[in-house]
């Protein structure tokens, strides 16, 4: 007789074995501050994932590691609850600090979203996580343009609070992630006015909460005078400043910040410092 | 015979009629753009708001209502599948526009996410939306402090890209959400050195992404030229920029950005402009 008959099913077991090994883990990569990035890419059943991820995460912190990530597209909505609500650590009663820390001490927490994605965390050393904070800022712009007849360029805008209220303003608009302050200026004015621009320098920001994106209804030249005697633009603190900042900057008497490139050693990507060039090198 | 046999079962059909109403439509607030939000803080089946959800957006596009939020904190997680992957809408073959422009066209879309909380979004107009955009930037900031005697205040990380290398840099932290950059400057100065500052001007800004949290393992007065001669610092563009930019300023030879308190007529809110007050007002 042959051995065939019976190596089949010794083989079958074989590779169930292999396939269990491979599945006990959650498939992630390292990051560089001693964490692990899990990224899901194929549909799987959320009790198969919370007891793969268990299982990860206890040989993970049998490795030392600390922050665990979870990067979630949002076809994989399904496996959301389980990855918050299992409980991947047993809290002692003296562990105010971990309780006082994280939001879900027990399980993963939600770091950050995009549109089609879901970032959620995870810290398993037994002490506070030093993990980066999320984004916390949208940064917005408005352009101060001027031509030849020194006539300021505005626009009147469709939607939000000025509405309806006849007030020209000047182009505004929200700076993408990574990208250039400048390069966004130019952008906005560009789909807003149609008009081509060059970046000179930040003549001074400012925080607010920005409530609402912005439509345009018209835009214009306008001369400047007739812009700064508009009364939301007299009337108001910031906008008066603003004004005032522009006519000093229109008679050369208003050194703002420009952009300087630059490369990091580190990082080496190259990205603008914003300064006063002419305080620094008369220029 | 009395009717009391009778009309229990009367009553009982009215108030089921009635709960189901009250229960027909989530509870919800309209915002100020023509849309609404939805805050959920009880337990809920998720099949139970599906239906509810689904009854609800059908209402609302009845009313012309725009955006619809979610609110979810992440003890309800157990909802986020139902919202984003029920079909809410049926889109047409031609409606590219809106397939292009959502990420999830038939069902809601992650907005932003905090730590206990996931925001969803859906848009009932058969166009692209015009909500605003999450969060994009983290902002940060590197403080130059000095002291009487001409010394920089200057510390060391115990974790990040400096960790070991002898690098004494200025102190560094984040800006929290909300808070004025003045403000987190001082506290992130106090936080990481114990030392109380005063806030005087922006000196430059740039644009970077930034990686982790950094802790502090050391700090002390270092002379200024000590500072500057680092190789770190000497051999970075970026780093040999705020070095020069620094010394013009302990030189009195460079104005920065200053923050000026002033009030929205608008939000009626309190906020800092930084600008060029030296330009401007001779101060």
């Amino acid at each position: 007789m042959s051995a065939s008959p019976n190596s089949t099913p010794v083989n079958v077991i074989a590779e169930n074995e292999e396939q269990f090994r491979d599945f006990k883990l959650l498939n992630a990569v390292n990051d560089r501050y001693g964490g692990v990035i899990i990224e899901i890419t194929e549909p799987m059943d959320s009790a198969l994932f919370a007891s793969l991820l268990r299982a990860s995460i206890a040989q993970w912190r049998h490795q030392g590691k600390k922050g665990v990530w979870i990067k979630l597209p949002i076809q994989h909505a399904n496996l959301v609850e389980a990855a918050v609500k299992v409980i991947y650590r047993l809290l002692q009663p003296n562990q105010a600090v971990l309780r006082a820390f994280l939001k879900n001490p027990e399980g993963f927490w939600y770091h950050h979203a995009e549109p089609n994605y879901l970032m959620l965390a995870y810290w398993i050393p037994e002490s506070a996580h030093t993990l980066p904070a999320n984004a916390s800022h949208r940064v917005g712009i408005g352009a101060f343009v001027m031509n030849e007849k020194r006539e300021v360029l505005v626009v009147q805008e469709n939607t939000g609070r000025f509405w309806g209220t006849g007030v020209w303003k000047f182009p505004t608009g929200v700076v993408d992630e990574g990208e250039d302050l400048c390069t966004a200026a130019v952008r906005e004015v560009k789909e807003e006015t149609a008009i081509d621009t060059k970046f000179v320098e930040v003549l001074a920001f400012r925080y607010e909460i920005c409530k609402q994106e912005s439509e345009i209804e018209a835009a214009k030249w306008m001369p400047f005078d007739e812009y700064a005697a508009q009364p939301y633009v007299k009337n108001n603190d910031l906008s008066k400043y603003i004004a005032d900042i522009c006519l000093a900057k229109k008679e050369r008497k208003y050194s703002g910040f420009a952009p300087v490139p630059s490369t990091s050693v580190f990082s080496n990507e190259k990205s603008y410092m914003y300064f006063n060039t002419y305080d620094l090198n008369g220029q």
